[in-house]
């Protein structure tokens, strides 16, 4: 089920057999000179929704998260950022809201290698309102949160490796531009050529820095092999791995 | 443009003519046994696309802001809200990420009336920073802020009175459902039946106020009423202002 | 009953009788030429009193919430503002500290368009506690809290536009700028000229702009009408209109 | 010059030859069978606006800030209290829009014990911003912020202990409920009576240990002995002192 | 006991007969040519373990707060702050914690006269929860709250004083420089000379103030008197008075 | 270099040839039934100090940032522990009081996996000050932080599973109770038994689920093989490798 196109009596039969809801959370920045600034919402969400549509009574996908921590990409015009304490604090809410309706079980699958800090510490504030509690604290039922990206199951790594065995990359990979590709193969962009082919790695401190030391936004990738025929398999595989998970999880 | 579809080299390219950009802001809450919950971030999202589709150079549309203020729905399962604290937050951190590039114009396009009072308390709280500056304000440009509720327009008001004289309402009302149902066809719920068939009036407080006085969630409207013909109206007609508007405001 | 000047005792005994408390809640901004820093406090707190005055067993007047919002003022010397957030704040320690005692109802009598959108925000924040509650919320009596501008009575508009056909504006209005001179007679300034006669109109955002579009800080007014005679029917009209909602209210 | 009852221009002219001002500040709290709940704020308000009017060329008073830090009286009703961190943000945004039009020196007159502490706490807080920049600090004029409690003048004191030997107290003390009376002669006590005369003394926490030491709220204190007459000579004592104090404050 | 050096056993095994712990609380600032930057640290820190070292079963010391408010200091490299509303957030957290295990009795042994105000407002920021509870708020037993700075008994300022008859001064002191030779041998330096001997005093406000008023960081003390024979007398003092208070306050 | 018991001339003359400094930073919470509460917080601080007794011109090591993330421990006496959002404030007021004295390199050497997301989140937070700047960013130079878990190095790493091939754990961990055992040796506790001698392994939710799961607070260990004559080697290798490491970092 997708709850921002179903009804609130919809939710209230959900709940009535599952504590369970999967929430996509991805960033808004710069992907590269093809990748789209949407790119880490946009593949959870096109993979949470394949994996609805397989499967519409075993996942229940809420509304995404759609801008995370990108502060170091904020050298490169387009991306939008929350600061982390502000993430925190929505994520709280959303959460709280979601508890408020009888949610135990909330999986974040995530799409931004740099969100995941700041979903753990999210967690982690979010658990404290429980933990710090001298009484009561039993009266009400514990909250399990879990994070996921999707690039982690192994089944998606082994074929993203296989796909690409030169020029992945860390940021701006090829993987999540062909994910995009399949979702909106419409604004794919495979007439963007890229110099130098594979671009340079390195840290990451501030947006200063990043630009400086990766002018065009990638790190390590040569997105242009990406294409929606791949993005395709990875997303098959992925959300075929999110639906399996996400039922164990609300075992 | 589509900001989150868009490569950061294309908003690069469009900062060189223009410094405008529109936020689709809504909210993901309860709407009635036949509306959806995300209908308040899925009409001005449905309708700024349509105004971008039909002028894709004139304006560009970022992601849609799609949970706000919504704490008196939280009675409803699937409601998810912010606190008007961290909405000013978020919405603070969406606007300086914009202003780093040079966008000086954000047209906040807004579907939730819930939402109307946070988001000037946020214009006050962002102008703050420049307004308490003591010297080097003047070195950087102003910022304008604009709120419009898409019903706002005088073409797309009348319109609705002439669709749904009786029952339109305040709360899970005729024409956003139909909006909805212009965007979403396949989701919509012809055969949901409500009584009474005019929803109560009165006032909103906190959630459990709300759920006692509106029991299924309306507020003085009558949605069975709502369908996709309509919402396509609806959406021409507020797009067609949309696109007029923004362009005076971008000037 | 007037707050500040009873004891303790004397609020313990309104409690057994009445839930309800008036605040007026203003701002400390520049009026122009000839109106007082202190404006919109001084007249919702003038009119409270005066209603007070009138019936003092049917009314508590808590103190003045005299600093607001008023971040576009502070290119004009003497203007103090709150940060929207820190308004919130202290709204919810005021609201919080009346509910302490057993307040439910709370009338907040408002000076200060500025004030409007961060007052409801505020309401929306407090609420929030009880709406997010999963279990215990219904253990503890609802709170209702309004919002009434002291302009917004029909008898006061119609007085206040019979009284000033031309020139009554949207700030540093002629009417406010009487209401003061009614409540301060020796610090009336007749002597003050203007020009032009009629401030111009314009739309308000951040201090830098406000100052350079409204030079001498009047908004489509000409106070120079202003005298403490009308100000007294004002105030008399008002103080009737307030006893009687709150009288409602209250019930 | 009382700010509250001047025009902003009046206040630039100030700003020619002074960057001084006054803030009254104090507390909304219990203060007995017989004191007002608003004596902490009444007292320093009576006393700077008895010495503005001795020499209104000398002294500019601003708004008082009237509800302060009082937890610990939360027991009994009519009391209104911020958090500290609340306080303190409000009185940073009172200070930087003092700071907005150049003022360099706030004088803060104070009338509660209970606020000394978070006042010093804010004053540290506000410094911060100047101490921790690294380099531009030295751009903007530094910042002088004095606390002052109107009774700790010497000559104030002398006359406190002199006019009650026995029962002057440490809260709802015989002489701050003198000021009041004095400001406020219709609305003294004469006729209340208190068991025992002399009230306790002990620590203080939070509310309801506040409560339980200290039954009617008054602390060592017998206010029976306050009066108008009484009230005058301290007002007096106390104006002379903080003009004389204002003065060498401003050079 | 020393709570870091304990297992969670032993501290389970405390608490069946004592409610009270005892935490250092200090600041990392300049102390002058010759002090630690650690000096109001490392002094309660000294003691605190003197005196749990002379009676291990009567007092148990849990870790030292090592950072607190010194903004002043900053203009001086090695100094670190926290600003006033972060500390009290942090004490606040450390408070809840050892609520959460049952403690009720919390015995802060301060180390400098600049965290004071900030401690006291973080007690009363702390006492507000259980205060503006309006119900359950008897149903947990009172929190006590305790601030004692280790130079304030009369038996060590009688022993500073005739020590250091001339030039203990108020910042970099004499004593507090000797009780951390006492506690770190070693690192004394008695070769350091200073000039002026005798620091000059004045008030204290920002750091850039600070630098330019008080230019080796000192105020009114001579340190170079300091030795840690001297330290040794005075820990010998303040250890027997803290746990003789401690002990009262457990009781 | 130790900061706390350097003078702030000794930092000064620091800072004219290195711009880095090594911050230990660990937790207070309960390591199992023979280790110590302060366990995390010991181990970076007992490595640091013995790399700086190794090398005291080629490392400063400040004050111990020893109350981390451990809301999921509080369910055992003893344990304190920060919020997220508090810890990144302190962290933020750290680094801004480092910057402020010029340090543009700060390397964090941890002792707690759960503090490592809101570490990296810190940072975030930190870097997006001079990400969000427009303009004046490049002005100041650059930030680099670096986090680096003490266990990580792969030295370190080998040696520990060559002292524990079986029972090593992941929380009170056989390598982190010897390492504190060598720092304390007479606090060491051999006599202590467990049972199961293996404790159970599982995920982290709050401090109620737990405690539930964890009984005695170990996950996966067997510390009973701990003792002071391996921690010395642990600490050596890891002295060794932090040393390496802030020269290269400084460079």
């Amino acid at each position: 089920m997708l709850l921002p196109v179903s009804t609130w009596q919809d939710i209230e039969s959900w709940l009535k057999t599952s504590r369970t809801i999967l929430i996509p959370i991805g960033s808004m920045e710069q992907h590269g000179p093809n990748g789209f600034v949407g790119t880490d919402a946009l593949c959870p969400e096109i993979i949470a929704h394949h994996a609805e549509a397989q499967a519409p009574d075993e996942v229940l996908v809420g509304p995404t998260f759609s801008v995370g921590c990108a502060q170091h990409h904020l050298g490169f015009p387009g991306t939008i950022t929350l600061r982390p304490t502000t993430m925190i604090a929505a994520m709280t809410d959303w959460t709280e809201s979601l508890m408020r309706h009888g949610f135990e079980r909330i999986y974040w699958l995530n799409g931004h290698g740099g969100n995941i800090a700041t979903i753990q510490a999210a967690f982690s504030e979010i658990h404290s309102k429980r933990s710090f509690d001298p009484n009561g604290a039993d009266n009400r039922p514990g909250l399990e949160l879990k994070l996921r990206n999707w690039w982690d199951f192994s089944p998606v790594m082994k074929l993203c490796n296989q796909l690409y065995p030169v020029g992945h990359g860390s940021h701006a990979t090829a993987s999540e531009v062909s994910v995009t590709y399949f979702g909106y193969p419409d604004r794919a962009r495979p007439e963007v050529e890229m110099s130098p082919k594979l671009a340079p790695n390195g840290k990451i401190g501030d947006a200063v820095q990043y630009r400086r030391d990766f002018p065009d936004g990638r790190i390590g990738s040569d997105p242009t092999q990406s294409n929606a025929e791949d993005g395709q398999k990875i997303v098959e595989a992925a959300a075929a791995a999110v639906l399996d998970e996400v039922k164990r999880f609300a075992a």
